[in-house]
């Protein structure tokens, strides 16, 4: 049970975060079209887990990234972004068996669809170094991205089972979506056997229809509890979240006032969330924490903006 | 025997040209690096089977593409490329087993070095849509791209024995490249069964030494004629091409007098080449067309230009 009013207990380890998933290049549109009539694109450092571990470095946390990318020049590209933000890079494996993963989207005024060109990314190996990186961090995160596919799938099957020995917070983002899974495979059965695993998952609500179909939010954070998983961030977008631990369930009100671009705003939120948690704050103030970075990426343009440390959004936004 | 001074009989059929293979994106750098360090790319229609068809279209014959397409947005832009510019695109197949296949690469004062997203494009398979089209054709054309991987390498060796069997003109673009193999399988000699299949091949100097290692040009042309293709046309750069029936070798000097950009110089030839068999030149006057169209394309910057009729083009180079 995680009491909203207490901080989580984590382990003393050299490395705050783990973040276990994709790293890819964003080719997006430099103009606005819905049918990629667009001749020009703008190739761009992406994937969720390896965003946040640019927040999280900058707001002030080690983070460790595992990840695989092509031996190829966007492989390159990648890792020196890493290296330059001061993000460990020694769990980045390159692998021969495919390109540096990439996805094309257009800017767009309605829903993008983007293209996936997966490739290096779930070729991700349970290696040694991998291990080691693991067991000397604090927290565990994944997205649905390397649970998609072959390699990455087993990979993250062993990282659970390890951390969930070791007692490391584990957390989820289940962002399933259907397009990344292989045809025949029950994506959706497997999210949610995964999710039975993690102590927090943070879904949107698209993310819960699509796990779930149409329900109210109440129900979805019931379903979501019923999987055993300990806390559940329920975000809704402008309307902000809902969270319940199975006890309590709190309402969290944007703190965002001016919204330039929502790309990267739930990122934001889990690098705000874990700062705050590693710096020891109570579960209810990490989330607020969360918001509040959120709500200050909400200002800029762009997956990862220019954050500054914890305690300046902190006290920026009164918390 | 092609005796060079002979025109091609060809059979008479609606259509002139079937290109099989790879239609694709590609994404290519605004600015020269040569390690992606560059943040912009623009978007182009590809694949040089297609180059060539969009070209031979211009020059003034007909011609087909078969091949395989995402179910995306991009695949829908190289569909609708093809049907403005006037091009059968009814064997374009839509496939969900990937992405439209992409290239991505920076322009470079030296050697690029692309990188390869292989998606929809090796997913192309032998329909009935597909034969009706070939057998309503003159000459097939393909190159080595979707001889390297699944579907794509049985729908060619199907292609390449039904037009064996009906006497279509049969040319291969053997261009070679291991990087594009899957892992473990001896593309190299994959490649030379096929050429002993077909009737005419296009290799670069480059492509001769992955295929057989460091030789003379006159080596090269008897290895190529020693694996039973009927015409060996072995393209030098700058320095034109040597071509061999296996009785007469005869030199070509290149045509080209202004170079502002190499990309499609080669697909521009075949084009030409086509383009001048379909309307009944000889060899020798057929190659010499080719070279002229290639000197043509070399003028301008881009894999496909803005090519006249090619009775302008002949006259305007005096064949």
């Amino acid at each position: 049970m995680f009491n909203f009013d207490q901080r989580i207990e984590l382990q003393n380890k050299s490395n705050d975060l783990f973040m276990a998933g994709e790293i890819l290049i964003d080719m997006i549109s430099a103009d606005y079209t819905d049918d990629f009539t667009c001749r020009t694109y703008h190739r761009f450092f992406g994937g969720s887990p390896s965003n946040i571990a640019m927040n999280a470095k900058k707001l002030g946390i080690q983070t460790v990234v595992a990840s695989a990318v092509g031996e190829d020049g966007l492989g390159s590209f990648l890792i020196n972004e890493l290296k330059t933000a001061g993000i460990n890079a020694d769990c980045i494996q390159r692998v021969t068996d495919g390109p540096t993963s990439m996805v094309v989207v257009t800017k767009s005024q309605s829903t993008p669809t983007p293209i996936f060109y997966r490739g290096a990314d779930y070729h991700l190996s349970y290696t040694v170094e991998l291990e080691e990186a693991l067991l000397n961090s604090k927290i565990v995160h994944f997205s649905c991205w390397p649970l998609s596919r072959g390699t990455a799938r087993d990979t993250i099957e062993k990282i659970i089972s390890k951390a969930r020995m070791n007692k490391l917070l584990i957390c989820f983002d289940p962002n399933y979506h259907p397009m990344l899974w292989e045809n025949g495979v029950d994506g959706a059965g497997y999210v949610k056997t995964t999710i039975g695993k993690v102590d927090i998952v943070k879904p949107s609500e698209d993310d819960a229809e699509r796990l779930f179909g149409k329900h109210t939010h109440e129900q979805y954070l019931e379903m979501f509890l019923g999987l055993g998983v300990k806390l559940v961030i329920l975000t809704l977008g402008k309307d902000g979240a809902i969270v319940s631990n199975g006890m309590e369930t709190a309402r969290f009100n944007t703190l965002a006032t001016e919204v330039a671009d929502t790309t990267g705003a739930g990122d934001a939120f889990w690098s705000g969330f874990y700062a705050a948690i590693v710096k020891g704050h109570t579960i209810r103030h990490a989330l607020a924490m969360g918001f509040a970075v959120s709500a200050y990426k909400l200002k800029s343009i762009g997956a990862i903006v220019d954050l500054p440390k914890l305690e300046f959004i902190q006290e920026m936004y009164g918390l």
